[in-house]
């Protein structure tokens, strides 16, 4: 049995899988799950990931459940598929990278989902100005901090020479930052390796506009 | 040379290292950063840490910058350290308690930390009965489901029999619950697990109240 990723065309979470997945030449079957309708919270799916939320990634082994969290789930592939590597050889190094992904997986991303922006909407009547200061605020503040780090250690991506587990997390990031409107001109780092990035055929082919579920345009 | 955690003693995430370096018997030296009076972002501290946050923790390896986020200082100290592991030994078990970890590090607190707590009240005008309501919100979403993963997987502690990197990130977030009066009584097994721990003597020597930088009672 292969792989099976339960995503959404527009997930950045998803997203960051179908990179890692691509990066590392692993085909995968697509379940799509419309965040928009709510359909991720359904009961069926939550016997498969009691959180509701995608990605959750089906290994494809008798008896086992999806795999659930996006980063978890990029770091089992890299223990079971470690060719091309995404994470770099030393404890060092590795710490460096996963604290850069974490930037934006723990410091970003969370704030800034559309279950949390509903929210925001809907509990605290934030109106579409004050959503786009918070966006604004919490990307500014990560993005800040990952183009210092982007500097330290960065050698054309954002950690030496290839792309890696930072990419899977900076791509969405970005696309989701043009997507509301925050302007990305104070870290040119991260812009250019975005666009690096977009050069290669494994992000083309993880691309929200390229899946099968994606809106027409 | 040693290593020195930089952190402060009601910080969550600063809490999940210091158990993780008690859990290993690792000792270190702490330097204390208080979030109250926004510390951390003094640019100082950031050429250390560009994010402004805690936890960062040295190395005490000459030339190299603090390791950053929680959860990537974590896995570093599991490299560099090993026993005990706090991690299991197989691919599909890590990826599990990964996975549960990272409900708490990516989908719970951070909607509940402080400078969001802040930006909630003063930002959007937030009173104190829709920042509860916030916070239970999304404390009651992961822990649900943290509670479902457990009762598959747990025997006692999160993941089996021996407390890991789920334990580093549940006690401090449960505390966080009890600080902000969100119930706990839908999350039996979570409980049982965080009273389990507090008889530990690892856990106790990590507890806010035991740090130095701790208010007085």
């Amino acid at each position: 049995m292969g792989l099976t990723l339960h995503g959404y065309w527009r997930s950045g979470a998803a997203w960051r899988v179908r990179i890692a997945l691509a990066l590392k030449g692993l085909a995968h079957d697509a379940c799509s799950h419309d965040l928009r309708s709510g359909a991720q919270r359904d009961a069926d799916y939550r016997r498969l990931n009691p959180q509701g939320l995608v990605p959750a990634l089906d290994p494809g082994m008798a008896g086992e459940a999806p795999l659930t969290q996006s980063l978890a789930i990029i770091e089992w592939l890299e223990e079971t598929h470690p060719a091309p590597a995404l994470l770099p050889g030393d404890a060092l190094g590795r710490a460096r990278v996963r604290a850069m992904a974490q930037v934006i997986a723990c410091d970003v991303h969370p704030l800034g989902n559309l279950r949390v922006l509903q929210a925001l909407k809907g509990d605290l009547g934030a109106d579409d100005a004050q959503v786009h200061a918070w966006l604004a605020r919490w990307m500014g503040e990560g993005l800040a901090a990952l183009e210092t780090m982007v500097a330290r250690w960065g050698q054309g991506f954002a950690y030496g020479d290839a792309p890696g587990l930072v990419e899977c997390c900076l791509v969405p990031q970005l696309y989701a930052a043009r997507r509301f409107g925050v302007g990305l001109e104070a870290w040119p780092r991260l812009v250019e390796i975005d666009a690096r990035c977009a050069m290669l055929s494994a992000f083309a082919a993880a691309h929200p506009a390229a899946q099968a579920d994606a809106d027409q345009a």
